[in-house]
């Protein structure tokens, strides 16, 4: 709603869809929540598209204070700034324009916390910021690879998003996490460029703090599809994949984090379709909250 | 999103989250859209506190033309207010905020249609447009009487609204059209005060064409309980009621009430959470969209 | 709960085990209402097993009156005996069960009313009729014929069931209602026994109307398989079929109805399972306080 | 299954997967269904493309005899083909193959019967129907009028159908029966050329078969996007529109179309995603059944 | 159902409508089982308010025999008394409409076993205990500390139902197991008053074990909100919490509490709404066996 | 389809309806996939009848490739030979069918791997794998113990089948694994004989691993009820038991069987009905991934 408009006519806040204790204004905020309701289809419900307004409804149902973290959404500036218009069908111009919002939040000092949609939009959130951070470490919690060089004729597809990232970072600098899912080249690629976490025994979590150690203080961005999570606890999302991670491998995984200089992030394919009892969606909601803390530095 | 923020940080406009073609500004605009999400209850899922944010979003799915009418909603100026923040858990101050924020509407120009959300918020809406209309006639299409002095201990129940209503209102200023559920007490009184528009043999628009004749000019407010309408085109509702009304039927009402000076009206009682395939959100967004064009003149 | 227990531990009333308004007695009751939870199954959870339990619970979300018959519930002596424990596995001894317990409901001149359940517990309810009622009138409401000799090796399956009651009654004792789905020799017995109650043009209960003419103050059993209605107003059943009524065709058929003498009746296949939105439910419940009203007399 | 494979391994009929009462063979065969399960997305799960084998599951829950035709399919000669591997990704090379396939058909003497899948599909089956039948007149069953040039800039997307079929066959040969939604320019186009059957007074088959007086004999296809009906009797598609047909009146155009030569027919736009209860299903089955029938000339 | 009623009427038992194995009679028995369905909504469908009679059903869908106890429900005497008729609307008449029901199960000698419904219900049943066992000691399963003063206005909210036990029972007498959520003064205080059992090691059995060790002999009671497990294996409830607690945890539980003197409990907030699989009620009613044996002493 | 039909007729493979990568011949093939959709239920719509179709669909949202076991199905040679025609409601006929089947299968040298439908239809496997494998050993994985004689009159209900299937082999050669629920009877006969394999502290894997080692060579069968997992990750079956097994749990189980001569197999109690998020069929379309390697040896 722009400046001209609603001065007078307080207080319609409209609370509802945006971020629980979301400030009203930039000023002063360190984190921006931006969504983009991106899943390249072109009829009008299924899919990722509506996962910025469910995670934004589903935020009132959790506390603002993190036991873990010890902190307050409400003590914390950040700033919802609603989701993106995306020019529908083009998904070249999606990437252009996602990276252009990017940039913006960045001269506005905001750390980008971008809410897909479909994981083909990172690859525009990554564009935008190799330009202001040129060493940046790129971490990827997800089920599956995400290497294919296309998809269906398609490049920008969500099945090529980090190959396409691997366009624009060293190899060396992109950690893959537990990846669970994906071809066997797929697999030979990442293993032979030990780009792969391995989980063995549930502890991606301490291979990830001895991985991330000789980057203290380097600038990190993550990028989290939810499917990295075991369907039981995200069933919400368009490709499950058995054997997945539960909330306490996060936790330890925030753990690592809170360590390091995250500056961005993004939290993808989340599918309320699919959320028939709602708890996918609750659990992106309290991902997003962590994600808040972590890079209010 | 107040005035001071976002002058620099075009264009975040988050269609999504408003309904289809709204403009964003109220300059020039004839009717003003708020979102009213109260329930009345203490946790946080169930009920039509989420009917608002489910019909903004499937706005997307139907066009903005409507071949009924004749009329287009991009060349109409109307404007997507939002949501009001509800102080929960007390009605009384949920009625007085209701009542306050409509006679901000009004004081702007703006033909107030207020989407629920529970029956019960239609009362604070009356309070504020019989202030400014008064001789206002009112109108309700519902499924139930809604005649109860009082439910559970409170008077301001959705149970009670039209109770309340004909506190603010004479008791021949208001129609209700084809009622199929209460009391053998509401339906006796409904009947011998003749407020009862029947609905025999599909015909209640003829019947309320009939009854609305001398209120030519005057202006006529519009409550509309969705369960009015058929379990079977609209089961997302929190009472559905077998024997209701089908699309044709409330096009008939739509031809007449196209005659008469509507000025303010409000949709509710959705409730997303049982309207597991989506028809019923859908069903009131077209309900939306030709209201806005109804109050339009 | 049997007599030597619960005297001095009131109110334990489990109101919401019973149907709305039901007496705690069956003294000076005329109508028994009685579920039979059976579904011929060997697994616990799908199937119309759960549709007493369902009736009774959503018949909270209707109101005892009803406008149509000018009766109210809370006037009526009828009594919720509860659900039979069925003898699950053996179809026949289920059957004798149901004959029984019938008997035991005429005894005490209650008139039956039972919730299914499929439709091959209609068999059991007859063979008790027409011992008490020798020159029993029957009529079926349903979408499907229910004529075949046996199903699956199994003459008491649930399509057989029609073709059990005409060896208990004769062929023109007994009116098919409407029927729109069957094989080729099921039209062909039908017609030529003249028992099918055509619907052109919506009109059957003017058909059964006439058909019903020379029976006048004859008993009359109903059986009701609810997937007479249209799929669109009762998606909850086993075999929905396309093309079927609304609920103002029964309410034609309860003007029909009352006129005459009905004697008992059963109401069938609900499968809470596959009613997602809970609109089938409630108008079973519709339904069951409809028939309560047409047997108390 | 090729032909070198299972001669030796009977029973392995499969028929869960094959619309009931397929013959197996296509000798004799007067008319072939096939499925063609493209919804032209990237992800696996949504939409359309889980259309033909969710009918031919539920064909199984439908008897094989038609009242309405007094026709039954075991008597006639059809085979269902199974389903196109569609070649993902590029809605150009998707058209082609539906194409040659109907050739393929053709050729065959078979008459197609194509099941969805998206509207798109019908353009690849046009484009080979007009080689056969140069003077085909064209029928659409639809809600929306599918006449946008381009919509998210792709040509073939489904919202393009009846443009991109209106450049193979002049316009005063398509008829487009009863649409209900569009954008005013649409219906501007569709009055203009008279293409429009209006559904007044719910007689759109009485103006149907006015307008197809003068094609009798004339090889006609029938488009049929489910959508058509109402969001009551199908809820299980992807834009449900309110106020649609019921199957009342879809009888009634059975009733007109079995006076002519039916060469040709697609079924299109169920998603049983969105079927939550499965009766969207169920009808699509009871469609085909239908359309075998027509077809079988 | 009284006693004066049915004496003549076997055997209408409604194995249904009880939980599995329960006594006809309150003779010899033990533990008493009573239903509490009160959600405090005005509206009929959403919520807790039908968690009783879901569990009651699906207790079917297990064993009678427990191998971790060694124990059978058959060998067991107690006895569901069915659920309470709930003043509506009125939350302290609600409480102590519970507060006299569980003084009379006292009276007969049965421990109370109580199935919500809320989580307020418990005040009302701690009422009663406290008056019984003046050294009472508290146990609370649950995601969320319930320590707030007021929520929405309102004192006898779920959110403060521990409040309200803080001011029966002294501090040091309430354990709060492994509680996961809540605000920051929430926390601090339990923290400051050493009642919250840590969660760390998923060891919170062998915390409870330590913590529990000084209480040997002395009455315990067990509130347990289910929202404690994970809303993977318990979604079907109004407030889930990502991170909660598997079977096996509350198994190892089970283990500490046999060794104690349980005198009552009760298991709140199941919502069968959000329960779209069943597999939360199918929980619930394990709870609820095993809870049954460890207060058969 | 049968070898004189479809000759000329490419391409309509058909890949939705079977499993993903399948050869089109048996020609070289080691292992034969075939479905059971028997589910023992005369209705048409709910249970375990619809599980082999939706494996199939649903392999399609998995990779072909295998991390744990480093295999592409691609590179196997295995062929989906469709699903068996039933003759429905005779138990005993239909274990004969499928008796006769799995020989045929085993006189082609296919290893079979059946996919049901009920558990009920294993005994007709067993019955004829010791035919060709007298000294068959047989592994159960299963929640429930299944030892019952007879179930509401049928020797063949699910409940039965490893009672059956002691009729068939001695007991020292049936391994139970990790059996959480069944009777007392049930368990201390389990126990008396030894075939119980513990689940002490998640490492039933280790268990079975020791108690395997004796039968290195022997050919073993492997019976996998997929209630065996635990209600959170497989919600969509029958009779779900919590305190369940997770994928890794399984993955333990791969690594201990590959060592073995794995013979034959089956996944059964698949309910899609019940699956409402999808995440049920998924995991068992992995499950039917992992069988299918681990029995091309």
């Amino acid at each position: 709603m722009n400046s001209e408009s609603f001065n007078n006519v307080p207080p319609f806040n409209n609370n509802n869809a945006i971020f629980m204790a979301s400030k009203r204004t930039i000023k002063n905020c360190k984190v921006g929540l931006l969504g983009v309701p991106y899943d390249g289809t072109s009829c009008f419900r299924p899919g990722s598209r509506f996962g910025p307004s469910a995670i934004r409804e589903s935020s009132n149902g959790i506390e603002t204070y993190c036991p873990q973290l010890d902190l307050d959404l409400e003590d914390i500036d950040f700033t919802d700034l609603g989701s993106l218009d995306i020019p529908l069908g083009n998904t070249i111009s999606t990437i252009r324009c996602i990276k252009n919002s990017t940039l913006k939040l960045l001269k506005h000092n905001l750390k980008p916390l971008i809410m897909g949609g479909e994981h083909s939009i990172t690859t525009g959130v990554i564009e935008a910021m190799v330009q202001d951070y040129p060493n940046l470490i790129m971490l990827q919690l997800d089920a599956h690879a995400d290497l294919r060089e296309e998809w269906s004729g398609n490049k920008y597809s969500h099945a090529c998003t980090m190959k396409r990232c691997l366009e624009l970072l060293p190899s060396q600098k992109i950690l893959q996490v537990a990846i669970r899912s994906g071809t066997k080249s797929e697999f030979k690629e990442m293993n032979k460029n030990k780009r792969l976490i391995p989980h063995t025994s549930g502890e991606s979590a301490i291979h990830l703090k001895k991985a991330l150690q000789q980057f203290l203080g380097t600038p990190i961005y993550l990028t989290f599809d939810l499917d990295w999570f075991d369907p039981s606890i995200l069933p919400g999302t368009g490709t499950p994949e058995p054997g997945g991670f539960l909330w306490r491998d996060f936790a330890a995984i925030i753990d690592v984090i809170k360590e390091h200089n995250l500056v961005g992030a993004d939290v993808v394919e989340l599918s309320p379709v699919f959320d028939t009892s709602g708890i996918s969606t609750i659990l992106a909601a309290k991902v997003i909250r962590s994600l808040i803390m972590l890079l209010n530095k």
